[in-house]
Protein backbone atom coordinates (compact mmCIF):
# COMPACT_ATOMS: atom_id res chain seq x y z
CA UNK A 1 0.00 0.00 0.00
CA UNK A 2 1.64 3.19 -0.88
CA UNK A 3 1.25 5.99 2.09
CA UNK A 4 -1.21 8.97 1.73
CA UNK A 5 0.61 12.47 1.61
CA UNK A 6 -0.62 15.60 2.00
CA UNK A 7 1.65 18.40 1.11
CA UNK A 8 1.42 22.43 1.80
CA UNK A 9 2.34 25.80 1.62
CA UNK A 10 0.49 27.73 4.80
CA UNK A 11 0.60 30.94 6.38
CA UNK A 12 1.36 31.41 9.71
CA UNK A 13 -2.24 32.09 10.12
CA UNK A 14 -3.06 28.36 8.40
CA UNK A 15 -4.03 29.77 5.04
CA UNK A 16 -3.06 28.44 1.57
CA UNK A 17 -4.67 31.05 -0.41
CA UNK A 18 -6.01 34.46 0.04
CA UNK A 19 -9.71 35.69 -0.56
CA UNK A 20 -12.03 36.18 -3.40
CA UNK A 21 -10.39 33.10 -5.57
CA UNK A 22 -11.58 32.73 -9.11
CA UNK A 23 -10.40 32.22 -12.68
CA UNK A 24 -8.83 36.23 -12.45
CA UNK A 25 -7.17 35.00 -9.07
CA UNK A 26 -6.73 31.42 -8.61
CA UNK A 27 -4.48 32.13 -5.57
CA UNK A 28 -7.30 34.92 -4.47
CA UNK A 29 -6.09 38.01 -2.99
CA UNK A 30 -3.53 38.85 -0.41
CA UNK A 31 -1.18 35.85 0.28
CA UNK A 32 1.25 36.26 -2.84
CA UNK A 33 4.02 35.78 -0.01
CA UNK A 34 2.91 32.27 0.48
CA UNK A 35 4.37 31.63 -3.58
CA UNK A 36 6.93 33.85 -3.52
CA UNK A 37 9.75 32.05 -2.19
CA UNK A 38 8.01 28.67 -4.32
CA UNK A 39 8.44 30.07 -7.26
CA UNK A 40 12.07 31.06 -7.42
CA UNK A 41 12.90 27.58 -6.07
CA UNK A 42 14.93 25.69 -8.62
CA UNK A 43 13.36 22.32 -7.96
CA UNK A 44 10.06 24.23 -8.64
CA UNK A 45 10.85 25.69 -11.99
CA UNK A 46 12.55 22.27 -13.24
CA UNK A 47 8.79 20.90 -12.67
CA UNK A 48 7.35 23.51 -14.84
CA UNK A 49 9.74 23.22 -17.24
CA UNK A 50 11.71 26.26 -16.73
CA UNK A 51 15.30 26.75 -15.78
CA UNK A 52 17.35 28.68 -13.21
CA UNK A 53 16.47 29.48 -9.84
CA UNK A 54 17.54 28.60 -6.45
CA UNK A 55 19.35 25.45 -5.15
CA UNK A 56 19.00 25.94 -1.09
CA UNK A 57 17.35 23.70 1.64
CA UNK A 58 14.00 24.50 0.64
CA UNK A 59 14.08 23.56 -3.32
CA UNK A 60 15.94 20.33 -1.92
CA UNK A 61 12.71 19.52 0.19
CA UNK A 62 10.36 20.43 -2.56
CA UNK A 63 12.35 18.31 -5.30
CA UNK A 64 11.82 15.29 -2.59
CA UNK A 65 8.52 15.59 -2.06
CA UNK A 66 7.87 15.91 -5.78
CA UNK A 67 10.21 12.43 -6.53
CA UNK A 68 8.07 10.53 -3.81
CA UNK A 69 4.96 11.33 -5.44
CA UNK A 70 3.74 8.23 -7.68
CA UNK A 71 0.26 9.89 -7.61
CA UNK A 72 -1.71 12.65 -7.52
CA UNK A 73 -5.35 13.50 -6.14
CA UNK A 74 -7.15 16.83 -7.01
CA UNK A 75 -10.31 18.29 -6.30
CA UNK A 76 -12.48 19.47 -9.09
CA UNK A 77 -13.00 23.19 -8.07
CA UNK A 78 -8.08 23.30 -8.15
CA UNK A 79 -8.32 21.46 -11.31
CA UNK A 80 -10.31 23.61 -12.93
CA UNK A 81 -8.47 26.85 -11.83
CA UNK A 82 -5.47 25.40 -12.90
CA UNK A 83 -5.96 23.98 -16.06
CA UNK A 84 -5.69 27.49 -17.96
CA UNK A 85 -2.30 28.03 -16.45
CA UNK A 86 -0.83 24.08 -17.29
CA UNK A 87 -2.32 24.59 -20.87
CA UNK A 88 -0.88 21.49 -22.73
CA UNK A 89 1.84 20.91 -19.97
CA UNK A 90 -0.07 20.32 -16.47
CA UNK A 91 3.34 20.03 -14.19
CA UNK A 92 2.34 16.82 -12.26
CA UNK A 93 4.57 14.19 -14.32
CA UNK A 94 2.60 11.14 -12.74
CA UNK A 95 -1.06 9.92 -12.98
CA UNK A 96 -3.49 12.33 -11.60
CA UNK A 97 -7.18 11.34 -10.19
CA UNK A 98 -9.45 14.44 -10.36
CA UNK A 99 -12.58 13.47 -7.58
CA UNK A 100 -15.64 15.24 -9.76
CA UNK A 101 -19.22 14.28 -9.88
CA UNK A 102 -18.93 15.30 -14.06
CA UNK A 103 -16.73 12.85 -15.78
CA UNK A 104 -14.64 14.08 -19.02
CA UNK A 105 -12.42 12.00 -21.08
CA UNK A 106 -8.92 11.36 -19.70
CA UNK A 107 -6.19 13.87 -20.33
CA UNK A 108 -2.79 12.37 -21.56
CA UNK A 109 -0.03 15.12 -22.00
CA UNK A 110 3.82 14.51 -21.61
CA UNK A 111 4.54 12.13 -18.40
CA UNK A 112 0.67 13.47 -16.96
CA UNK A 113 -2.20 11.52 -17.13
CA UNK A 114 -5.21 13.14 -15.84
CA UNK A 115 -8.66 10.87 -14.66
CA UNK A 116 -12.09 12.45 -13.69
CA UNK A 117 -13.32 10.08 -11.11
CA UNK A 118 -16.58 9.87 -9.12
CA UNK A 119 -15.74 9.81 -5.44
CA UNK A 120 -12.47 9.98 -3.11
CA UNK A 121 -12.30 6.49 -2.87
CA UNK A 122 -12.38 5.66 -5.95
CA UNK A 123 -9.79 7.66 -6.66
CA UNK A 124 -7.71 6.59 -3.51
CA UNK A 125 -8.10 2.65 -5.17
CA UNK A 126 -6.93 3.86 -8.63
CA UNK A 127 -3.83 6.21 -6.92
CA UNK A 128 -3.26 2.54 -5.50
CA UNK A 129 -2.96 0.59 -8.22
CA UNK A 130 -0.59 3.17 -10.07
CA UNK A 131 1.66 4.10 -7.17
CA UNK A 132 3.84 2.06 -6.90
CA UNK A 133 6.68 2.16 -4.53
CA UNK A 134 5.64 6.13 -3.83
CA UNK A 135 3.05 7.86 -2.31
CA UNK A 136 -0.34 9.18 -3.19
CA UNK A 137 0.08 12.92 -2.62
CA UNK A 138 -3.76 14.73 -2.32
CA UNK A 139 -2.89 17.90 -3.52
CA UNK A 140 -5.93 20.20 -2.82
CA UNK A 141 -8.12 22.34 -2.78
CA UNK A 142 -8.72 22.85 0.91
CA UNK A 143 -12.11 20.79 0.56
CA UNK A 144 -10.74 17.81 -0.76
CA UNK A 145 -7.91 17.91 1.79
CA UNK A 146 -10.84 18.15 4.47
CA UNK A 147 -12.40 15.51 3.00
CA UNK A 148 -9.80 13.25 3.28
CA UNK A 149 -8.38 13.89 6.64
CA UNK A 150 -11.60 13.50 8.38
CA UNK A 151 -11.85 10.14 6.79
CA UNK A 152 -9.16 8.92 8.18
CA UNK A 153 -6.60 8.65 4.78
CA UNK A 154 -3.85 10.69 5.05
CA UNK A 155 -0.94 9.36 6.32
CA UNK A 156 1.62 11.93 6.17
CA UNK A 157 1.39 15.97 6.23
CA UNK A 158 4.40 18.26 5.53
CA UNK A 159 3.40 21.65 6.07
CA UNK A 160 5.75 24.74 4.70
CA UNK A 161 5.07 27.54 7.31
CA UNK A 162 5.30 30.93 5.74
CA UNK A 163 6.03 33.55 8.31
CA UNK A 164 3.02 35.71 7.10
CA UNK A 165 -0.09 36.15 8.37
CA UNK A 166 -3.10 36.76 5.62
CA UNK A 167 -6.32 37.40 7.55
CA UNK A 168 -9.19 36.80 5.71
CA UNK A 169 -8.04 33.72 3.42
CA UNK A 170 -9.09 30.36 2.34
CA UNK A 171 -7.73 28.18 5.28
CA UNK A 172 -6.76 24.74 5.00
CA UNK A 173 -8.72 23.57 8.22
CA UNK A 174 -11.92 24.12 8.50
CA UNK A 175 -15.31 22.87 8.67
CA UNK A 176 -14.22 20.03 10.10
CA UNK A 177 -15.94 17.64 12.14
CA UNK A 178 -13.97 16.65 15.50
CA UNK A 179 -11.51 14.76 14.80
CA UNK A 180 -9.23 14.39 17.65
CA UNK A 181 -6.31 12.59 15.62
CA UNK A 182 -2.61 12.42 17.15
CA UNK A 183 0.66 12.84 15.24
CA UNK A 184 4.02 12.90 15.49
CA UNK A 185 6.68 15.27 13.86
CA UNK A 186 8.74 12.94 11.67
CA UNK A 187 10.87 15.74 11.11
CA UNK A 188 11.08 19.93 11.19
CA UNK A 189 13.42 22.51 9.44
CA UNK A 190 13.55 25.89 9.10
CA UNK A 191 14.71 26.75 5.76
CA UNK A 192 14.74 30.50 4.12
CA UNK A 193 11.54 30.49 2.92
CA UNK A 194 9.41 28.18 5.22
CA UNK A 195 9.66 26.79 8.24
CA UNK A 196 9.48 22.85 7.01
CA UNK A 197 7.29 20.25 8.90
CA UNK A 198 6.65 16.85 8.65
CA UNK A 199 3.71 15.12 10.09
CA UNK A 200 3.01 11.53 10.61
CA UNK A 201 -0.56 9.71 11.95
CA UNK A 202 -0.14 8.07 14.60
CA UNK B 1 8.72 51.04 25.11
CA UNK B 2 8.07 47.59 26.21
CA UNK B 3 7.56 44.72 23.45
CA UNK B 4 3.85 43.29 23.01
CA UNK B 5 3.92 39.39 22.69
CA UNK B 6 1.26 37.00 23.03
CA UNK B 7 2.20 33.54 23.36
CA UNK B 8 -0.34 30.16 22.82
CA UNK B 9 -0.09 26.82 22.47
CA UNK B 10 -2.16 25.62 19.29
CA UNK B 11 -2.71 22.41 17.54
CA UNK B 12 -1.65 21.15 14.23
CA UNK B 13 -5.06 22.70 12.89
CA UNK B 14 -4.44 26.20 14.58
CA UNK B 15 -6.90 25.63 17.64
CA UNK B 16 -6.29 26.88 21.14
CA UNK B 17 -8.97 24.71 22.93
CA UNK B 18 -12.41 22.82 21.77
CA UNK B 19 -15.55 23.20 21.34
CA UNK B 20 -18.24 24.20 23.67
CA UNK B 21 -16.40 26.04 26.38
CA UNK B 22 -18.42 27.46 29.22
CA UNK B 23 -18.23 27.63 33.03
CA UNK B 24 -18.36 23.40 33.04
CA UNK B 25 -14.91 23.07 30.40
CA UNK B 26 -13.53 25.79 30.24
CA UNK B 27 -10.70 24.21 27.70
CA UNK B 28 -13.41 23.05 25.82
CA UNK B 29 -14.55 19.42 24.48
CA UNK B 30 -11.92 17.18 22.64
CA UNK B 31 -8.60 19.24 22.87
CA UNK B 32 -6.94 17.73 26.24
CA UNK B 33 -3.75 16.50 24.12
CA UNK B 34 -3.09 20.63 23.69
CA UNK B 35 -2.74 21.04 27.86
CA UNK B 36 -1.50 17.57 28.72
CA UNK B 37 2.04 18.13 28.18
CA UNK B 38 2.42 21.74 29.55
CA UNK B 39 0.65 21.10 32.71
CA UNK B 40 3.31 18.13 33.20
CA UNK B 41 6.21 20.79 33.04
CA UNK B 42 8.02 21.72 35.91
CA UNK B 43 8.65 25.42 35.21
CA UNK B 44 4.18 25.21 34.89
CA UNK B 45 3.96 23.59 37.75
CA UNK B 46 5.70 25.98 39.78
CA UNK B 47 3.71 29.32 38.59
CA UNK B 48 0.34 27.69 40.12
CA UNK B 49 2.54 26.79 43.08
CA UNK B 50 2.85 23.36 42.85
CA UNK B 51 6.14 21.17 43.27
CA UNK B 52 7.62 18.43 40.77
CA UNK B 53 7.18 18.13 37.22
CA UNK B 54 9.29 17.77 34.14
CA UNK B 55 12.40 19.45 33.61
CA UNK B 56 12.95 19.89 29.55
CA UNK B 57 13.54 22.01 27.06
CA UNK B 58 9.90 22.63 26.70
CA UNK B 59 10.23 23.31 30.21
CA UNK B 60 12.44 26.12 29.97
CA UNK B 61 10.67 28.15 26.99
CA UNK B 62 7.75 28.24 28.96
CA UNK B 63 9.73 29.71 32.15
CA UNK B 64 11.60 31.95 29.55
CA UNK B 65 8.40 33.64 29.13
CA UNK B 66 6.93 33.42 32.89
CA UNK B 67 10.31 35.55 32.99
CA UNK B 68 10.14 38.07 30.34
CA UNK B 69 6.36 38.81 30.90
CA UNK B 70 5.86 42.27 33.38
CA UNK B 71 2.37 42.70 32.76
CA UNK B 72 -0.65 40.63 31.21
CA UNK B 73 -3.88 41.62 29.00
CA UNK B 74 -6.88 39.26 28.94
CA UNK B 75 -10.40 39.43 27.36
CA UNK B 76 -12.98 39.63 30.00
CA UNK B 77 -14.29 35.98 29.00
CA UNK B 78 -11.13 34.43 29.90
CA UNK B 79 -10.76 36.31 32.95
CA UNK B 80 -14.73 35.06 33.82
CA UNK B 81 -13.88 31.12 32.96
CA UNK B 82 -10.64 31.37 34.90
CA UNK B 83 -11.24 32.96 37.70
CA UNK B 84 -13.08 29.94 39.57
CA UNK B 85 -10.15 27.89 39.07
CA UNK B 86 -7.49 30.16 39.82
CA UNK B 87 -9.46 31.02 43.12
CA UNK B 88 -7.47 33.18 45.64
CA UNK B 89 -4.22 32.17 44.08
CA UNK B 90 -4.11 33.93 40.11
CA UNK B 91 -1.09 32.24 38.48
CA UNK B 92 0.17 35.64 36.87
CA UNK B 93 2.68 37.42 39.75
CA UNK B 94 2.56 40.62 37.46
CA UNK B 95 -0.57 43.53 36.99
CA UNK B 96 -2.79 41.83 34.99
CA UNK B 97 -4.97 44.07 32.75
CA UNK B 98 -8.34 42.54 32.07
CA UNK B 99 -10.36 44.41 28.81
CA UNK B 100 -14.21 44.50 29.64
CA UNK B 101 -16.65 47.22 29.19
CA UNK B 102 -17.74 45.87 32.71
CA UNK B 103 -15.50 47.81 35.26
CA UNK B 104 -15.24 46.09 38.72
CA UNK B 105 -13.09 46.75 41.54
CA UNK B 106 -9.09 45.91 41.53
CA UNK B 107 -8.04 42.55 42.73
CA UNK B 108 -4.70 42.06 44.57
CA UNK B 109 -3.93 38.22 45.03
CA UNK B 110 -0.16 37.78 46.21
CA UNK B 111 2.13 39.03 43.54
CA UNK B 112 -0.57 39.33 41.56
CA UNK B 113 -3.15 42.49 41.03
CA UNK B 114 -5.93 42.63 38.50
CA UNK B 115 -7.38 45.93 36.96
CA UNK B 116 -10.46 45.77 34.73
CA UNK B 117 -9.97 48.47 32.22
CA UNK B 118 -12.46 49.88 29.68
CA UNK B 119 -10.55 49.34 26.01
CA UNK B 120 -7.26 47.55 24.49
CA UNK B 121 -5.76 50.57 24.23
CA UNK B 122 -6.07 51.96 27.67
CA UNK B 123 -4.99 48.39 28.81
CA UNK B 124 -1.91 48.97 26.82
CA UNK B 125 -1.28 51.72 27.70
CA UNK B 126 -1.57 51.29 31.54
CA UNK B 127 0.47 48.27 30.97
CA UNK B 128 3.53 49.71 29.48
CA UNK B 129 3.10 51.93 32.57
CA UNK B 130 4.17 48.96 34.91
CA UNK B 131 6.16 46.46 32.81
CA UNK B 132 9.35 47.83 33.08
CA UNK B 133 12.13 46.22 31.04
CA UNK B 134 9.89 43.02 30.34
CA UNK B 135 7.36 42.25 27.98
CA UNK B 136 3.40 42.73 27.82
CA UNK B 137 1.89 39.84 27.11
CA UNK B 138 -1.74 39.90 25.24
CA UNK B 139 -2.74 36.47 26.87
CA UNK B 140 -5.81 35.50 25.24
CA UNK B 141 -8.51 34.84 24.84
CA UNK B 142 -8.85 34.21 21.00
CA UNK B 143 -11.23 37.80 20.39
CA UNK B 144 -8.79 39.84 22.18
CA UNK B 145 -5.43 38.67 20.47
CA UNK B 146 -7.24 38.82 16.72
CA UNK B 147 -8.24 42.17 18.07
CA UNK B 148 -4.38 43.69 18.81
CA UNK B 149 -3.17 41.29 15.80
CA UNK B 150 -5.03 43.59 13.40
CA UNK B 151 -4.59 46.57 15.34
CA UNK B 152 -1.31 45.88 14.62
CA UNK B 153 -0.05 45.37 18.04
CA UNK B 154 1.45 42.54 18.54
CA UNK B 155 5.41 42.98 18.09
CA UNK B 156 6.14 38.74 19.00
CA UNK B 157 4.09 36.03 18.65
CA UNK B 158 5.49 32.39 20.04
CA UNK B 159 3.01 29.35 18.96
CA UNK B 160 3.55 25.95 21.03
CA UNK B 161 2.17 23.75 18.19
CA UNK B 162 1.08 20.39 18.96
CA UNK B 163 0.81 17.83 16.96
CA UNK B 164 -2.97 16.72 17.47
CA UNK B 165 -5.85 17.78 15.33
CA UNK B 166 -9.12 18.69 17.11
CA UNK B 167 -11.21 19.66 14.24
CA UNK B 168 -13.87 21.49 15.16
CA UNK B 169 -12.39 23.67 17.98
CA UNK B 170 -11.85 27.49 19.09
CA UNK B 171 -8.97 28.76 16.20
CA UNK B 172 -6.61 31.38 17.63
CA UNK B 173 -6.94 32.97 13.95
CA UNK B 174 -10.26 33.68 13.18
CA UNK B 175 -12.62 36.15 11.68
CA UNK B 176 -9.53 38.46 10.92
CA UNK B 177 -9.09 41.34 8.52
CA UNK B 178 -7.08 41.39 5.32
CA UNK B 179 -3.88 42.24 6.98
CA UNK B 180 -1.19 40.93 5.04
CA UNK B 181 2.15 41.39 7.55
CA UNK B 182 5.35 40.14 7.17
CA UNK B 183 7.31 38.38 10.27
CA UNK B 184 10.28 36.74 10.94
CA UNK B 185 11.18 33.49 12.73
CA UNK B 186 13.11 34.73 15.59
CA UNK B 187 13.61 30.66 17.25
CA UNK B 188 12.05 27.52 16.24
CA UNK B 189 12.73 24.03 18.13
CA UNK B 190 10.90 20.54 18.30
CA UNK B 191 10.75 20.36 22.12
CA UNK B 192 9.26 16.83 23.38
CA UNK B 193 5.37 18.32 23.89
CA UNK B 194 5.44 21.08 20.95
CA UNK B 195 7.49 23.12 18.03
CA UNK B 196 7.95 26.01 19.75
CA UNK B 197 8.16 29.25 17.05
CA UNK B 198 8.84 32.20 17.85
CA UNK B 199 7.84 34.83 15.40
CA UNK B 200 8.75 38.80 15.09
CA UNK B 201 6.99 41.67 13.27
CA UNK B 202 8.85 43.06 10.59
Amino acid sequence: MSVVTADFVVSLDGCISGRAIGPDAPFGLGADPLAGWLHGLASWRARQGMEGGTHNRDSAIIEQWFRETGASILGRRMFDLGEPFWGDHPPFRTPVFVVTHRPRPDIVAGDTSIHFIDGLDVALDRAQGVAGPRSIDVGGGADLFQQALAAGAIDELQLHIVPYVVGDGLRLFDRLPPIGSEWTVADSEQGEGALHVRYRRR
